[in-house]
């Protein structure tokens, strides 16, 4: 992994990536791995669970109140609130699409879904569950989740293996296909206007598809340094560089601020952008990426229509049924 | 209205308060106000605004944080959790049958729906929003919604007036028909188990019907005195008289510790109770009432009928699609 990323890095700071693959619609389904193979009970008490805000140690929130699945999949926040008011520094990554990233959280430091799923629930400053034994000692508490985990996992625990299991099914149903680019790609020339267009020529043109390519235009690389070209004029106003990223996990110099290739789909419905969200819309994001990334100054029709392309990329929410948590039976956790 | 409910609380704490009616179903409809009539568009609207965290000042807090529509109509705290991890002094009481009080709040201090949902947006501890010129510049600077207000009601602005329209037209949609009680009364006389019936009859023996009547439990009377009978022992433990109740806001000692009737529906799902939150469970919470209302001493096994009877109380939640909130366009608000 370490390799390849340094290689992938290596490459697009030498500005030599080419736009390597067409373009592409986003799937409408997500493999699942061999280990957690997708059925619909599980999908379903993934939703519960998702939803449940009892995963956390104020019982106040769920999953989806920073990667709301009733918005563009985070919270619009520059970073997330969790339990007791408490924020950290980076911005909610939104879940649409989430199946598709390689590797997961901002720095990259999941592997999977189901890893990453097991992260924000014992975070003190975001769901502040001491450990995964009280969280399993409370859903055990909640009587009606157990034939829902009998039936998704047939005669297994209650357990974070299966908890962040059925979370991980879940989020790998939600996919946001059908964008105006998507409908583009598959054959409908009028789905994207002709500002759009250019905008989407541009953005191969100036190489933002070195590192944001694929269906998710998350690819090919799961890791790039930014900023790639140090700007102090930037840097004084944004603090991008105070946190290493990668490194903050690793401690290896060599991963300072590295940060996982964020997806650009639904991004006109995530603001404020980047890992700190410290900027506070998509054209102002589009102007510093250029430059911070690329090098390039952008005129501001060239932002325009590369927003108007970003904008084509907002896809369509699947419908879901609101889910009914099982209760709390005549007591209470706080 | 004062007058009825000084009658009222005289009579029962008199204790010769007679079971007034029959045993009542719940509607399946509730009446909408002739300023307010319910329509579809105004529903579907309703539904948005109740889940949209956008209506509090930190983005994080909606009205279904604290009046969950995936549980039990609250959630499950002592009291209940706002912006920046604020917490006051009441448990948020369930928006399931709401439509059925006919005073909202603990406190009773709003007679509708529509001005009760006119409250937490801008109490600085609930959403924290300065006030409603805020909530409506906001809401209008989220696009999506434009079409919906105007589907809902025509030409009308977004205004306080609209938003709180419509989130008490979908809350008169927040209806738990079906339970056991409700098979039962309707001519099923295997809905209820035989302990059920006989925690059934023991509630309108004991007089506990005095108060919690009609097919919601809440009536006759709008307001009750509790504790009525000074208990110092269970003062030290539960604190219930620190609350003056309704005269908090009348400041008149006439209505000191006066509260509104609130509904048994769904008791089961509800916990901890009180206004204050402070008991944990359903047998304790019987047995305090029957001690503090009616002065007396309950068995085990007349608790546990009780507590029987309550559990049958639990209706069936609709099944509601999960709404897709517009999204922010391009900035963010924080």
């Amino acid at each position: 992994m370490f390799k390849i990323r340094s290689l992938v890095t290596a490459l697009a700071l030498a500005g030599s990536v080419s736009v390597a693959s067409a373009w592409d619609a986003l799937p409408t389904q997500a493999d699942s791995p061999a280990d957690n193979p997708t059925n619909a009970a599980k999908v379903e008490l993934g939703q519960m669970l998702y939803h449940d805000p009892r995963l956390s140690s104020t019982g106040t929130v769920s999953c989806s109140s920073c990667h709301n699945t009733m918005l563009g999949g985070e919270d619009n926040r520059s970073v997330a609130m969790g339990v007791n008011g408490q924020t950290g520094g980076r911005s909610a990554p939104t879940v649409w699409n989430a199946a598709f990233n390689k590797v997961q959280f901002w720095d990259g430091r999941a592997a999977s879904l189901e890893e990453q799923a097991g992260g924000p629930v014992t975070n003190p400053i975001e769901m502040g569950m001491k450990n995964w034994d009280e969280v399993v000692a409370r859903l055990k508490s909640i009587e009606g989740y157990k034939p829902h985990f009998e039936q998704a996992f047939g005669k297994d625990l209650i357990s974070k293996d299966t908890v962040t299991k059925a979370i991980a099914a879940y989020e790998r149903t939600l996919i946001t296909p059908d964008s105006p680019y998507d409908r583009y790609v598959a054959g409908d020339k009028s789905a994207l206007t002709k500002q759009q267009v250019r905008g989407m020529e541009k953005v191969a043109e100036l190489g933002c598809t070195g590192c944001h390519s694929g269906p998710a235009f998350n690819g090919p690389g799961m890791f790039q340094k930014f900023p790639a070209i140090p700007n102090g004029y930037f840097e004084a106003q944004y603090h991008f560089s105070k946190d290493k990223g990668l490194a903050e996990v690793s401690k290896n110099p060599a991963d300072e601020h590295l940060w996982k290739v964020p997806t650009l789909r639904n991004i006109a419905l995530t603001a404020p952008y980047f890992h700190n969200g410290s900027v506070k819309t998509l054209d102002k994001a589009v102007t510093l990426m250029a430059k911070l990334q690329l090098g390039k100054d952008l005129s501001k029709e060239e932002v325009a229509d590369i927003v108007a392309f970003l904008d084509g990329l907002t896809g369509e929410f699947p419908k879901q049924k609101m889910p009914t948590l099982p209760g709390t039976p005549g007591s209470t956790f706080n």
